[in-house]
């Protein structure tokens, strides 16, 4: 039994005393404990490698005590599962050298077996569990497909993923053929880490924003909603579309156990695109951390004002930025702590 | 008396038979003309030579004949002539090599003698309107006060402006300083445009989406309303807040005739949020060019449906991309003048 099931309770929906709080990316570069490791071990070593992965997946749980951990690893463990080579390259983030561009290139990527792929994921989940003796739920994650999509198409990240969006429109069939390989690899990969352990999964439609509303439903959600679909008997998932407040209707309607929001959807804006009764999750601006504490704290505040205490899961926008300063980490944490008291 | 007065009709929000159409970034490199002049002279050399600007202004007008022209020029001339030393870099694009970081920075900039320094502006339009001949309006533009602001701190482009939020929300005093400085010069600006015979001009809000609906209006709205309201009697003013579909509501009721949408804000979300009285443009997905070009008339005829095509002028959602080829530009066009017919 956890000691703390508060992030559980509002994917339920239940009456909590105060909301959950977490944070994307809260296991990352704003840590200097995390830096430490960072030196000494690169990218993918400290995801393949469990006991680096656990380890850096309870330090933020040590030092600003969130309700839930988070597993660290990447969204292209999965691409790279699939037998697309991808690299982490300085100052430029992934690089993926032989990117897809053609129906022979998507033939070439294969759904693997799992537990022989991704195997290094699930001993780490298993050695976090331990780590974390039922402190706080451990939650496992997934890029969507069409996030993936666009690194694998696009080569490298983007301000706009042009390369992979007109692949998408001036060859649909492959497209479509990629995106599902994706998808099943990605079922396959969230149902392993469900059995290994994690008490959550989240979906990460970083570049689902890019897309028109229409061709979201086809080349985005269509996708992510085979693994709502998938999973939703086994774990409360949760998604979350960066740019995305277009699509919440769709979403609400899902078997999603939550919605994340990103900050330029107030949450007036979000209860009423998302329906009004599935739990909400976000969504304060990563920047906004760079603000004086006593701000901080206030803008904390209203914000559970707004999203209400209940069906609620408070979080940033989008991932914890490398230069926000740890004690205005905590306070962050801490406000949610302090709601209501 | 111009020839084609469509586009300015449907600014004023008069019936038309068919919406008018031109394309943001419709000088640009997917046409071969202009590749030419651009192998030829460095960016700043086309901006600053009225011959060059007038003549990539009205290469898009002979060639796929859209119903406005818009000026050549680039939304960093303004920073340029407030001091701020701006670099167009090889791959990398505008670059600041010493961007505004403190309050002693923000109090060298100036509001500079708009002749002095933009005289070559003013130049360019005359010579456009001669070669126009009158067949089109000419629209003129400039970048909002945020957008020079992030580029001015950042020092280059971002996905995120991280830097520039961070400097708002630390130094807020400072922010504000620079903002209010980029505004007066903004103004002066256009009217010096208006003067020098623009038909109209726009606002581009590029990086307005990068921030909350609140803080939107803090850093953004605020000075792009005392832009509108300084040029309203002057001209009709166009705003387009790229990812900006939480402020439409703000923006619908200020004196702008016409507000910029992107592909992201459906035409229903559009015409609901901005309270449906106002002219809207947009928002066609520029990556969806790469569509064959069936599938692209197909998609303007539904776009001009839902829009409606009164109070409605057709765009893309954001500028044209370099890769699209010159007959999908064409196609886009023709198939507005084909609508209804």
């Amino acid at each position: 039994m956890l000691k703390n099931d508060l992030f559980l309770k509002a994917l339920k929906g239940e009456t909590v005393q105060r909301p959950p709080v977490w944070m994307m990316r809260q296991a990352g570069r704003y840590l200097p404990e995390f830096i430490e490791l960072r030196d000494k071990y690169d990218f993918f070593t400290r995801c393949q490698t469990p006991e680096l992965a656990a380890e850096i997946t309870v330090q933020p749980i040590r030092r600003i005590a969130p309700d839930a951990a988070i597993l660290f690893s990447d969204i292209l463990v999965v691409p790279q599962a699939m037998g697309i080579e991808v690299l982490m390259k300085e100052n430029i983030g992934p690089f993926i050298p032989n990117p897809i561009r053609s129906m022979a290139d998507v033939q070439r990527v294969y759904v693997p077996d799992i537990q022989e792929s991704l195997g290094y994921v699930m001993d780490a989940i298993k050695l976090t569990k331990e780590m974390l003796n039922d402190e706080v739920p451990l939650i496992g994650f997934a890029g969507s497909p069409w996030t993936i999509f666009c690194y694998a198409v696009e080569g490298r990240g983007s301000k706009s993923f042009d390369m992979a969006k007109g692949f998408c429109f001036s060859n649909p069939v492959a497209a479509h053929t990629l995106l599902q390989k994706i998808t099943d690899t990605t079922i396959l990969y969230l149902k392993e880490k469900v059995k290994a352990g994690v008490d959550a999964v989240q979906i990460f439609d970083s570049w689902g924003g890019m897309l028109s509303p229409v061709d979201y439903q086809e080349f985005s959600w269509k996708y992510i909603n085979q693994i709502v679909e998938a999973l939703a008997d086994l774990t409360p998932v949760i998604v979350f579309g960066k740019g995305c407040w277009f699509a919440l209707g769709e979403m609400g309607k899902s078997r999603a156990s939550a919605l994340g929001v990103d900050w330029t959807c107030s949450a007036r804006n979000a209860r009423y695109l998302s329906g009004g009764n599935i739990t909400l999750q976000g969504n304060f601006d990563p920047s906004r951390l760079l603000s004086p504490i006593p701000t901080i704290k206030k803008m904390v505040h209203e914000m559970i004002d707004e999203f209400g205490k209940d069906k609620y899961v408070v979080n940033l926008g989008h991932g914890i930025l490398p230069n926000i300063p740890v004690d205005h980490a905590k306070a962050f944490i801490d406000a949610v702590k302090e709601y209501g008291q």
